[in-house]
């Protein structure tokens, strides 16, 4: 069995944001050898996730105002309890939830085995910071 | 290792629909030979879930209307960015957020290694079109 | 390939909680002599979830009472059609699909590969009651 271990960073200029980053993930898969087995990415970080999904921009809009709707922003501790730390950022560990931590995705032949619109994306809900992405790569 | 990998096609006659694919994913294991393993199954579709639920229609009936209330259909573009490049599904991607993109479960002494009322479900929020789901089982 | 199974039982007093499983996930790693690999933890109930996130009491607050807005508890059959089944926990199916079933995370130098505050939970919607969560490790 082979494995490949990768940790890639990322730093959004904005609180909540997505990027795909499909192209490092099938650079990591190239890199391994691995011809046949499973390709783990996930977020490092407990404010921020690794999804599937369409690169259209409208859409991450549309997830943007979809999440804020779901667990609004909001520093006061009043709202939620985890502000009462000193954190301001409850509401994206609560968003986070929602678009998920990691994705598993199949390597057959060599290379990622997407259907004609899966791409990784980055989600991040309070950027403004360096953060880790893990790749684990295992097969043979 | 061994690995096994199947693509299955479903084409539900709804737009929002659920349907218990264990026994393709069960069959596809014991065609693999693998005693040992994980077998990852993942729809191929950004509108589509896999996920492990209870096979009670009732039940998929409540994920229904709970999906609805939580992304509501709206194919019009104020709603939805997404529904500017003149597709209709923006709340299908959101849908799939819920409800997940994958399952990964254990494989042990050949079989899947199931609590005592996980099911595995193909999850369609953009029916009426036939669509991928992806099994890969790896192991020894 | 190595590989190792464990079967924990949580048994929770209340109907909803959180409870860090990481130490007993990090003790089936260290058992299975796996290096580079992969490890799933996954609810073998579907009324209970496994998630990473952050072992803060207040956010833990925060996550049941976001819940319970998303998906609030009612036995009653009126709301939920799975209660007309003689259960009363269709909630708790709902509220497990936002937190997910399972956690897939990389083994690195015979180690959980974990960002800083990562730790494992499990969730429990319907507790009272002895339930299983499934720990696989994968690797060599």
């Amino acid at each position: 069995m082979k494995s490949h271990t990768l940790h890639l960073t990322f730093n959004l200029p904005q609180r909540m944001g997505f990027l795909n980053i499909t192209p490092q993930v099938a650079e990591a898969v190239r890199a391994s050898g691995v011809r046949e087995g499973l390709c783990l990415v996930n977020a490092m970080h407990i404010t921020a996730s690794v999804f599937i999904n369409d690169d259209e921009p409208g859409l991450h809009s549309d997830y943007a105002q979809w999440l804020e709707q779901l667990a609004p922003f909001d520093a006061s501790p009043q709202r939620y309890a985890h502000n009462r730390t000193g954190e301001d950022n409850a509401d994206a560990h609560l968003k986070r939830q929602v678009m998920g931590r990691e994705v598993v995705v199949a390597i057959t032949n060599g290379k990622l085995d997407f259907g004609p619109w899966e791409q990784i994306f980055y989600g991040e809900f309070d950027g403004r910071r360096a953060k880790r992405v893990l790749v684990k790569v295992i097969g043979e």
